[in-house]
Parts: structure tokens; sequence; C-alpha cells
């Protein structure tokens, strides 16, 4: 199915990304992962699942780690204002014709009377308002370690068409922040926002519905840095698959990890406000070479490709749609392509460390 | 000529890399990159040449940019504890059969009674210790940008024999403190300290004489993002050849910069102590992937091939002998090289975003 | 006037504290304060006032300076939803009962059709929507540097009456954040939040109105060190009031400046997200002697006892009235209070370094 | 007794201020500060004594806990460049006519074939070379927490004669670094190098002989910030006795702690190279106000007066001597002291925060 116009009725009052369920193959190398080496607040653990949570979060978690046969993306978990805006959220998908399940009791562990939707573009959602209150360790030092994770900060999503995509976000009440294009008007990625940061979601032009990574905060830049030290002390440095580095989108500083089931997972830090209705979209040029790295790192190709395979409902993976319009890494690294540090210029700016 | 015993004479007794005089071809530019960009201290310019220090520093300069046809680097000095010890470099050098000058009023502005020596290997070394004293502005808090560069750190030598370019400078006195090897016992690259940190120059075994970087210290990681940063807000990202990232060789933060000319500075903080005569050697393997970049990042291609060439004593530049043993980099990412993140994996631990 | 209870009317969607309007005896000295040494960024001048800004906004400025014979606070300014919120921001302060003023020109450059109030606590209130855009200069680090604010966090207000306050604040649509309470109930502070941040304002109880502080945010906290490391270097160290410290309340990191005519000045980073509805309230012990500096430094009087006089809207300062409740430094380092490290210690836990 | 002339004899040479043994009166307590708040790693430990190291050190330890009946300091240790500085370490102060002492087996676990002597001014010092090598952690970044500390940086001894006893230090082979004076030529306190950092010791004008504290580093400053935050999260920041902050002497970011006995820990960080012979000497007038703190913070009372007392070699306490000049606290905050901000304004600048 594909997304055409927003239906008649109010759309739920989204406050922020809450948390990600994530269906992994070896639950104790995940946890070794996200809990020994990047030290996520366990809330809770069984047999089954791990409940992880950041050190100023309040909601009983962040992250849900799930044992399944095959790794994907069990949803994309929003919460709302009230649990009015779920039932709002029932009627709005209701009325798009998408699948809707609800659960008195939840879904997962911790919160009650949630929505579960099969959006237009093919991504499990689920909309929240009740959940379990768990203490904010914000002022528990003594337990944050060098490279403390402090904020569930956005999701990012690969689908092939970002204009119709980005509609269905924009009806959904979301504000367009940023996005790349070329001078065709091909849009290649743009970023989307409900609490006042760069995004709390992002669409990334490719073969899709798939999950390009979530993102969890950091206070500082060093904290980014130790995760990488902490990661080579572990020989897990192989882990590390982009960055560190600085964004030009979202001006934010950033690194790429990847899990022991290939789910990519980005630390990230300081981006701007962006709350007002007015906010300037920023709009970057495909070829410039400093939108993805302002420091005109090359970006992996691996970066580009990878992306985790999403569940319906019912738990089957999502049908892969192919991108029909130009690939970013084609039109900027490929034999075809070309990135460029001053627009303009005569020779094209290529780093000269540049490897691809 | 080769390096094969020290003369039967003291050596001087060298306190540190003290300063680099490098050949540039448009001191404008230049004066762009060391002065604009990287905030380096002006401590005398005139239509030839630009003397700068960094902001700890009271001696009169840590770099000296001299006008001229071709980009070379035209010395490598190092201060020595005392005039004598001045005079014993002189002899020590003429006991070696090398070139050997000596200027009363110096080689150049600041530094008085200095021996220069194109010393066994074919590097142009100098050696000074009477020298003019210029405000040392570590307290001048309102002069120093984001990116302060407080201390010169190091030089590094590009030379083809590792092992006897290690006995020359161990014989002269530096403690050997890390190197790589492979297996075989091969040695690619070696570091030596006067001062108590990792080195005051390094060699890296390749086609030389040539000069692979000069190395300025912030105080903290922070410093050196900056200084991305605003290369990236200057539009001068493609200055950032390699980096930033953690060296596993000295520990330290590191990036790598070209300037206008190609010459290439590296930006480091943070290695450790290694004052003490028993400090303990690190050898690391050459095909392990983290001892380059801790993080695993790759190297890329142009920090193991380029290099400055280096001029005699009158300003000609010196014949480029080949190295005959491996190339680290035909080693570790050539078609048959290899890197490891943990020694000892079946599979070769590659990282996910390996692009070479 | 004392407030007592919300008119039946909405009242307007604030999004942010947006601006304050600062009367200033001598202009050159304030300029030489907040551009040379705090580095905001100069959106207009002239010889009655500076518009001044920081590098992540795009709104016309969050500071202006303007020049008048007695120090003191001429606006607080709030950015509302829409121009709609203008007009029910006048109706609702109107049903108040409260002075209020319109100006389709705007009451200052940059800014028009919008209401100033003189509220029921006796501040003078800004609401606009309607402002010229400027260019967002976050990705310009060539011109920020190393202590650059970045945003406009929060204003604190002084008002004696800290629950009849909160009243007032909860029903315009604040959130209340973090308060400090005795075991009595007595008020002693309060935080209030529009975006989602801990406070977009604060009531500090003492004599009132009057204007405790307007707080500036940087990236990092060693931007806030540099401030201070600028400062000293400037001979200005006396500019420092209390601080750098970590609050115990917020969370942040913080240090209180005062500008040439007293006016207080706090450079904030790293507070938390507060933007859920249920976001939990934190009440803080009166004390704790880690409520105010969270390593336990003592609080110096003045910050206590100095604030700035606020204007009515025909530039007359504002009447002051006494506060009747206790006192936190009364309680907390007077004769008769006290302040503990640990609850319950038999010992009081003071510093061994505590002076007061 | 007191120091007037070298002896004709060689003096060692100290290579770095090397360990410090404390006796401290319930180990378990100490522990819990030591390792537990501060992370140090602990090399040995059984019923009677602890020994740490710091996370960049490879000899055995830098600081012994030994338990005893009076908190005291047993020795000031310094590593010599080889066995034969031991021995001229012995005859030098056996020249002296002080007591001295070998061992053999060492006076503690790690180290052998040691001297201590007590030293003209009335401190217990150790001169060794011999020693134990440990594992370097520095690339150990999972075992390192936030606040790492990775280096002992220096001691610093009270004593009442300043000109005295630096002239002893000087005539061991310290250079001195940095002192404070007032304009009548009063010493009040002055810094000595052994290694090329602003001190290995310095002396503090005071009734002494006693121990100021032992300092270690952490390589960026918010590793400090971080020690002070965990110790809130521990209740324990009644420990933190003054700062953070900024040194003007040695231009450091300082911290001072008190351990569970009342001796003073310093956490520090990046003071500048002084290794050139021809450093220049920096001289602070005492009446200064940034001299002690750069953003002219007040100094505790208690850190002016509070020190360790220190044991001869047969474990007694060591009688303490009057200062007969000025005292530093005297001159600057008593009823007839002053400091200022600038020198020579009319009104003194003393900070709106001042409390003293």
């Amino acid at each position: 199915m594909t997304y055409t116009n927003a239906p008649e009725l109010p759309a739920p009052d989204i406050l922020r990304c809450a948390y990600m369920e994530l269906v992994v193959t070896d639950l104790a190398a995940s946890r070794e992962f996200y809990v020994d080496a990047l030290g996520l607040v366990v809330t809770h653990e069984d047999d089954e699942a791990i409940y992880l949570r950041s050190f100023e979060e309040f909601i009983h978690h962040n992250l849900v780690l799930r044992k399944g046969d095959e790794a994907a993306v069990a949803v994309f978990g929003f919460r709302v204002r009230s649990q009015e805006d779920v039932d709002r959220a029932a009627a709005y998908y209701e009325a798009l014709g998408c699948e809707v399940r609800r659960s008195e009791e939840g879904f997962v562990r911790g919160i009650r009377n949630a929505v579960r939707v099969q959006d237009p573009l093919g991504f499990p959602y689920e909309f929240f308002f009740e959940v379990d209150h768990v203490e904010r360790l914000a002022w528990h030092y003594e337990l944050q370690g060098a490279g403390a994770l402090v904020r569930l900060d956005h999701f990012n999503q690969v689908y092939p068409d970002v204009v119709e995509g980005a509609k269905y976000l924009d009806d959904l009440g979301f504000r367009k922040t940023e996005d790349i294009q070329d001078e065709a008007g091909t849009v290649f990625a743009a970023w989307f926002a409900r609490k006042p940061t760069v995004h709390d979601t992002a669409l990334t032009g490719g073969d899709g519905p798939r999950m390009h990574h979530v993102a969890f905060a950091t206070h500082e830049k060093h904290n980014i840095l130790y995760i990488c030290d902490k990661l080579g002390a572990l020989r897990q440095s192989d882990k590390i698959e982009r960055g560190p580095g600085r964004h030009g989108v979202s001006n934010a500083f950033y690194l790429y990890l990847r899990d022991p089931d290939g789910h990519r997972v980005e630390i990230y830090t300081q981006d701007y406000y962006t709350g007002d209705p007015d906010n300037p979209l920023v709009t970057w040029d495909v070829h410039d070479n400093q939108r993805r790295d302002w420091w005109g790192n090359p970006v992996v190709p691996s970066w580009y490709t990878d992306a985790s395979r999403v569940l319906d409902l019912d738990g089957n993976l999502v049908p892969i749609q192919e991108r029909e319009e130009d690939s970013e890494m084609a039109v900027t690294i490929g034999a075809d392509g070309f990135s460029y540090t001053r627009k303009g210029d005569t020779e094209e700016g290529f780093k000269l460390g540049n490897q691809v």
C-alpha cells in the first residue's frame, strides 16, 4: 500500500519517540553489547527479553531486546500525550485502512492500553500513554560510566519514496527540520521532529521499509569518544561502523555502531532546538561532501546499503520495495557520482584522504 | 651514506624537539592555514618568513614558514641543554663524517650560535641552545581559541631502514618507546623520546629521507574536534586527511591535516609519561587493526604514501632511497595483506565499515 | 495586586522564553561584557540599544541592552505559537485586570504585533509571534569562541509568595518540574517549563518582583570553564559570583556572573527532558546541602540577596513587596539554619571547607 | 635541624615523585575512598596495607595505605635514575648529618634496595630504583571510570621557612618553577620540578614539617568534574574541600579532597612543560586574588590551616615548628589582609560573591 492522503480525523498528539523493540538472535550476545559495553540500564530481564533504559529516562524502557529466530524490528514505539491520543491513533490508522491492534495489558511489559499499527509505509508503530514509571537515574553518577547514554534520541527509517513518506509524517504532525536534495529536486533523506530536537524519526531513501538506526544521546562528545575507546579495549572495534564525526545535517556529533545482529545504533549529541513552528528548514545539496560528515570523512558503503528488516503485526517480515529514484551513494561516490567541498570548485574538492 | 656506529664522543644532551622550518610556496596561503585556521601565535613575520609558536611556548618559535619555490623541510630543530651541547653536537656529527655548519648569528631569527648538520640518514638537523625568550601565553585565555595549540609535540620522519635509523637515534640518546613489527621481526615504525612523552621524533618505514609530519598538542580532545568543525565551517574540510581518532601506538588522540603545500600536520593530545629509563617498550603487531587507530578506522593510503621532501644544508632536495622491506600498507590492506581485530579470529575481524 | 484565579479564557500557547530587555547604564561597558567577554552575536546596535542573540538562534534577538539611567529589567519576552496566541494573551491578561499594551510595529526592533502586560505578580511580560528571522549560526564554528553561548535557556524571577506565583504560572500553562520545600511545606523556590527542559522560568522566594537571572546555554561543561578562564585572563574574575558547579535542582552545570550593572547572568548546560505530561516532579529538602550545589559548595549570600528591579509598562520601577515566609538563606546558613550532606547524620555533615 | 649548605657530593638524579605512604586509621574506610570513589587500581592488598596505582603507571604503586593508630605520612617516595643514585642519596644525606636507613628487601612491597632518610627539614624521603613492573593500564578503557586517575603528579609539603626549604631542594637538583611573594620579598610558597611539569613537590609556608597534599592527574577537566558529581551521588560531597577551579600558579585545573583521615588529595590536570633549564620562573604577588584560583574564588581557611603530620624513620611524629613569617591567609583574607583582582584598583576588586 502507499500513502496518499490523511484521514479526516485528528492525528494523535505524539510526544516523542520512546522505545524500539528489536528481535535479536542471541540474547546473551546482545546483553554483552547493550549492557556491558554500552552501559544501558536494565529495568527488567528474563529468558525471553531484556528491557533497557537510558539514565535520564523515567518510563519503563527505551529498548526491548526480544529473543527470536531472525533479527528484525518488531516496533517503533511513540509516546502520546494522553490515553485519548491512543484512541485517536487507533481511529486515525483504521481510517487509513491499516491493520490496527489494541492491547489492554500491553504488548510489552511496563506499558498498558497501547495500540500497534502497520502504517501505510509498512512500518510497525506503537502508540501508548500508560506506562510504569521507574527511577530517573540522572543524579546517579556513581552508576554512570564514562560513556553514559542519557536519552533515546531518535529513530531512522529506510523507505523508497521519501516524498511520500514525508507527506505521511507531516500529516501525522511531524515537523520536517532538514532534508537532502539534488538540483532536480530528488529527495534523498528527510528529518522529522515532534519533541523540539532535529528529529524523532527520519526517512532515508532506500529499499524499504527497513530500520536504519536507533539513536541514544550522551551529554558530551567525550562520552562518545570513550565508547570507541572502550570498544577498542574490549577488542570489539569492529562494532564501529562509521564515525565518530560531526554531522552536517543536524549539526550533532555522532557514532554508528552495529550490534551483534547487525542492527545499527547511533550515539548522538548536541543538535539544536527546533520547537518553533517557523523553525527554518535546512536543505542540503546531496553533492555537498559535508552534509553527512561536516569534516568530509567518507560515508562507508555499508551505512548506505545495510538496514534491519521490520515485522508486521503477526511477526512476519514485511516485504521490501525497491527505491526507484537515484541512490545517494550512487550520485555521490559511485562511478558517475561526485561530491564537492566547495561548490563550484573547478577541481572537485575531494579530500586527500578520500578512499572511495 | 648509512649509519653504522656512534663516534667515540659524547652525544649532545637533547632536551626536546623545538621547531621545524618548512619551505612553503605561498606564504599567504600558509598563513591562512597556520594562523587563521589553526591559530598559532605569530612571533614575527615579514615578506620572506613567518615565525610561529604555540601558546605555552617561551622560546622564539616552534615553526618557521619560509617562502620558496618548492615545498620542502629545511630543518628539524632540537633544543639542547647548554651551549656546550651545541659544541658536542658539532663534534659528534663531524666525527660521523657529516656535513656540519655553525652560525653565530643563527640560521633563523631568535636563535644564535646554532649548528646544522645533515645527519647520516640524510635529514637536516639543527641543535641550539641560545634563543630569544618570548611571552608564554598559557594564561592568555582571551587569545586562545577553542582549538588552541599549546605545545610542539613531535616530529615524524620517513626512512627506509627503521632498524638502522633506530640505532642512530638510540646512540644519539633517544629512548625507543614503541614500535610496530611483524612476526618475522620486520620493523615498520618506531617512536623515540627525549622529553618524557612517547616521542620527540619517530621513524616511519618508507622511501626517504622525507618528513611525515610535525605535531602540535592541544589540552583536550574537544579542542581537536573543534579544529575539524572550524575547517568544515571554512569549507576547508579537504585539509583533513585522517582522523580524528585514537592511536593505538602512544594512546594519544589525533588528527592529521595537510597544509596548502601538502605538508602533514598532526594535532595530538594525551599520550603518557615515559621518563623512567626502564619505561616498558610497547611492540605492536603490524596486523593488529587497532595499532594505528584504536577504533579500527582505516588508515587512508595517502597517509602511507605521501611525505615532504627534505633539504640538505645548501637547500637542495635530498635524494630519495627506496624502502626494501615490506611496506606497512601492503602487508595490512593490500591484496596479500590482512589485519585483525582479535588475533586468531577464524574470520578475519574486518570492520563492517572497512573500505579498503 | 495578587493572583487568585485564572480567567475563564484559554491561556496563550507559549513556546519558550525568548528574550529579555535589560536597561543598562553604560552601553559600552555592557557591550564589553556581553559581546567581548561572553561572545554573544550582535544582530543590531545603535546609540541606544544593542540586540544580541545566541549562536543557534534564528529569531532576531535573545537579549536587548537598552541605555537608561537606572539598571532594571524592562521585559521578559515569551514567544507564542501563533499570532492568535498573542491575541489570547491580551484577552487573558485583560480578563485578569492587568495593564495590557499592544504594539503593531513592536516594542523592540525585529518583533511586530506584540503584547506587553504587567502581570498579576508585577512582572513585565511580552508575548509575540511575528519576528524577523536571522541566520542561525550553529554551523559557523569559525565565529564561535571556546565559550560559545548557543541558546537562551531560561529566566529566574524573585517573588515573595512562591505558591501564589506557581498557581499563576500553572494556570498560564507552565509545568512545574522541581521545587524546594521544608518539612512544614514552606516553598522556597520552584521551576516551570514550557519547552521540555527543566525551565523557561523559575520563582525564587524573596522580596519582589525582581529578576534573579537570565540564563544562556553552552553545549558542554568545558565551554563554561573557559568563560571563567577568559574572565580571569581579562582580569574580570570579580564578575564571577558563584560557581562553576553542578546544580542539584535541574542536574545542570552552572556559572553565575554579574554584568557591569549587577544584572545576574547564568551560564548553564545539560539539564534533562521534561516534555511528558507526567514528568516526575522533583522536590528537594531545603536543608539538603546538595540541592543548590550538588558538590555542597556554599551559595554566596549575594546570590540570595541581590536581584534586579523590574519596570512597569511606563518604565517606572515596580515597588518591592517583602517575603513573609522564611528565607532560604536564613534556614540553611544563618544562626538558626542548618544543612546536611547525609540526612539524619548525627553530626551535621558540613563540608570541611564550608565558610559560612 | 635546619638546612644551610649542600654537601660536597653529587645529588642523586631524581626522576620524579613516585609514591606516598600514608598511615590511615581505618583501612576499609580508606579503601572506600581511594578505590570505590576515586577508582585507583589495587596492585596488592592485605590486612595491613593497600597498594594503589594510577592507570598509566608501570611501577608497583603510587600510594600505600598502611593501617595505624594515628593518621600521618610515613614517606614521600622519589624514584631515581639508577641504583647508583640510591647510593648517592645515602651518601648525600649522611654527609648532611641526616638519619639514613637502607633496606635491601625494601621498606614496602614491590620496591627493593631503597634508602629512607629524614631530611634536613624533617621530612621522611625515600629514594629507590629497583621496583616491580606491573601492567600499564593506559589502554584498558574498559576498566577506567569517568574520573580515571592516570598519573601521580606531585607532593606538597608545609614548612615554615620556604626560602630555606627552597635552597635545600635547589641543591638537591629541583628546578623552581613558580613562587608566591609579597613586595617585601617574603616567600609564601614555591614549586619545584624534576620531571618537566610544574612540580614534583612544592613548599607551602606554614607550621611544619607537614604534608599539605598528594596530587593525582586526570587527562581532562571533565574527569575532575565527574569525581565531584560522583561524590555528590555517594552523598560524600563533604569530602570536597576546595574547588574545582583553575589555579593561577601552574595554570592547572584542580580539586582538593580530604580522605577519611583528613589527608588532602588533589586532583589535577594540564599544567605546562618546564623541562628547559632556562624555563621562566613565574612569581605571583601574594595579594593577587587570581594566584591560587584564577577565577578569584575564595580559598577556604581549612586549606591554609590543615595538613597531615609526618613520621620520622622510627614511626614517631616529627615535632612541628611554627612559621615566623606572615601567613598567606592573614595577609590576604584576614582583618589586615587584602587581595585585588586588578592591581592598583582604587576600590579593592573583591568579588561580589566573596565570603571571607
